[in-house]
């Protein structure tokens, strides 16, 4: 990722393709006289910045490439905080390019993915996981992540991850301040505060690495198997959930083979809901890979809906059925989340559920009596998906973790932190201690870009669009 | 069409897609004030026009769909004359939606394909012919379509043609006129000068309908067919012009039985070139096809490049292939130009070219002598091609008509003249005369949109993208 701030910038800033309006975007210190060489109308370096000038832009040989419209930004009141000015051309996939050569063939050149939003970083318009949120809000396809990747883009995790730093800032001052005495054996850092600051700290971060499983399903979208023996109705509630005849649906045991996925939005949730084939003993080699499958969705779900019929399947059966298929083969991760329902209850209405439950397995928590074929309980069943996933309520008002390497960077620092707690109760000497503080200290920072690398820069630029 | 111009309108003007920034348009009365109910920064209603300004648009329950920059255009200046709101977004298509949607809920609604333009073309922005160029502009992929639209959507042709109109009208006036004086048969209009005038306008409508057969292949690019005998070295040929391997070339006679068709632009004009099977008695089925396939082709081309090869074709062969393959199977219409080339020059450079010469068919003028294998010739064959287009190089200078609706009107115009011509030297009344000079005009004023129907609008500009 080139950082030389000096150099005049462009690229297409709409998507590709046949369009009303294309939007030319330049940036650096030189473009407001660069573009105005090339644009008939105002003089574009009179204009005060935040205005809009109709006119023409011309080429070397005065050929006119297009009628538009330059908006002047002037710095520091602009995206990148440089001089920018956009071009909003005829959105003809020729004039775009035509327009860009001209410019690149005077001193400007092509904006690399994620330049503009580097440059804006670069020049303290925002910081690294602000920036990191503005690829992640247009990569936003529902309300869930949408929110998220807005209070991060305007700076609420930052905020919070900036207070735990100037408070560990403090101390690590104070820490090294000893240092300075050398032989004196002064204490002007209270150990006893310190831990208590470290350990409030540690909470906090922890709270955020929690919120990373959630946040991860939430941008990713929460897979949710729908498994149960053949025939159980497993398709039938697909179509029921989705409120459309997606699956093939029949009497016959074994009717779905492959694994059905579809993407269920529930109040601004995405699920992708995986309909799979029946599990039990595979009546031939077709069968068994469909189990097979079935098995491995289950193992990488976070969701598990498990569907038995209440006529077929006795309180008994249904808890060996699971120990064979589900805990028997160990594919349920601590993580995976069960929902179960008993279906077909308009077969038989007398069934009571509470005979299928199990201690710590099955209970009124997670069993749901329904019949996917007359549609009963499907809202509600909607509404314990839901659930599932959020757990507590109040927790898509806090800050949610979403990027691994955000997590990647609390987890060191909560390392580094429990390095800090282990040498206070050890009597550990202030200069290892502050050696840990500083660790933590530069993880939090890479969070923000406090601390960042070339390297670091390029792999989260380089993911971004063009002309953004 | 709806033509009414009190509602408020809205659409994504730029590409869909994930992208750097979307554009989301806004037109009508009303408009300012209700964006501003849902934008947070500046007080819309109160800034001047052509100003950005940076906000927030939020919904009703004031959740922040996006950061954004809104571009405030206030009447009569902006695209519609209309006051006209655009804001500019981050460019996720979930986002975009939702703006929209927010929009939607509160009275204004979807515009239809081209509506923007309808308005600005309503409004008295510019007529029709201006309006059809905008999109032709944005549908340019090349120097020469893209000039060509220009130039209409900056008035050239519509000037012309409303002077062409004014000339008229004078003389209707004066002839309609003399009708009020009834029987004292009196002239006001002076038949002679009149006469004039009509020969001028018809002359002027006869070169545009002329031109209308280069707009078309421009707009269109001129296919133009590589015919000739197997083996004579067309797909090399081809490969050469393009100067690339894109045929399969070998010595085998038949090698190219499929028609390769390749887009070639020389000087801004895009040429799509179509590389045939050699024709001759077929050896087979597929052959057959083949050869069936390249008389066809040939038939509906602009230009047909015969190549010869100099070593195995006598004059005579290639007079008596000539007789059998393309006169003979008659299509060669009249329009479709002819460049000979003598290929393989490099295998015996003692050929006279002139010894093939054939009145009025291949003379020095459309007979290149060249290796396709060498290259040598090749620029000169590019140069021939676009001259057998372009024909009189000031061509391109002048107006040229590309739009069938436009090439139509100026024929049913030239048709009325004719009339009046005739009417003139048979003495006709001036009642008559008057009725053929309001329907000449009545045409011209289609081209212009001084006469329009819903109909029409309908069918143009339901042809544009939406949000433009």
């Amino acid at each position: 990722m080139i950082q030389d701030l000096t150099e005049n910038i462009i690229a297409l800033s709409t998507p590709q393709g046949v369009g009303a309006i294309g939007v030319i975007r330049l940036s650096g210190p030189g473009i407001i006289e660069i573009s105005d060489r090339f644009f008939k109308g105002r003089n574009l370096t009179k204009v005060e910045g935040n205005t809009v000038h109709y006119g023409k832009i011309v080429d070397e040989s005065d050929r006119i490439i297009d009628e538009c419209v330059a908006t002047v930004f002037r710095a520091p009141r602009s995206y990148t905080k440089e001089d920018v000015i956009e071009f909003s051309c005829h959105g003809s996939p020729y004039i775009l390019d035509q327009v860009i050569q001209l410019f690149l063939r005077h001193g400007v050149r092509m904006a690399q993915a994620g330049e503009f939003t580097l440059r804006a970083f670069l020049n303290g318009q925002m910081d690294l996981s602000q920036a990191e949120a503005v690829a992640d809000l247009i990569a936003s396809d529902n309300a869930a992540s949408h929110e998220i990747a807005m209070r991060q883009m305007r700076g609420g995790f930052s905020d919070e991850i900036k207070q735990l730093r100037q408070e560990l800032i403090e101390f690590a001052s104070l820490i090294e301040l000893e240092l300075d005495f050398g032989e004196e054996d002064v204490e002007f850092a209270d150990r006893s505060k310190l831990q208590g600051l470290v350990e409030k700290i540690k909470s906090v971060i922890n709270r955020l690495l929690e919120s990373f499983q959630l946040g991860n399903v939430i941008k990713n979208g929460v897979t949710t198997v729908i498994a149960g023996r053949p025939n159980a109705g497993k398709s039938t509630l697909l179509n029921a959930l989705l409120n459309e005849e997606r699956a093939i649906v029949s009497d016959i045991a074994g009717t779905t083979r492959d694994t059905i996925e579809e993407s269920l939005n529930i109040k601004g949730i995405q699920f992708r809901l995986i309909d799979t084939a029946g599990i039990r003993k595979a009546q031939d080699e077709i069968e068994r890979i469909g189990v097979d499958r079935t098995i491995e969705k289950i193992g990488s779900s976070s969701i598990v809906i498990y569907v038995f019929d209440v006529i077929e399947s006795s309180p008994e059966q249904l808890w060996s059925d699971i120990d064979r298929f589900l805990e028997g083969s160990k594919v349920l991760t601590a993580g995976s989340k069960r929902i179960f329902i008993a279906n077909k209850m308009d077969l038989n209405p007398y069934i009571r559920p509470e005979d299928y439950y199990r201690d710590g397995l099955i209970s009124t928590d997670n069993l749901i009596t329904a019949s996917a074929k007359n549609k009963m309980n499907i809202d509600y069943i909607k509404d314990k998906i839901y659930d599932t996933v959020i757990g507590d309520p109040t927790m898509m008002q806090q800050t949610i973790v979403t990027n691994s390497r955000h997590y990647d960077a609390l987890r060191k620092s909560d390392e580094a932190l429990e390095a800090v707690l282990r040498g206070l109760s050890d009597g550990t000497t202030g200069d290892f201690i502050a050696l840990d503080i500083r660790q933590s200290l530069h993880h939090l920072g890479e969070i923000t870009g406090d601390i960042s690398t070339d390297d670091l820069l390029d792999s989260i630029f380089s993911n971004f669009c063009i002309g953004k």
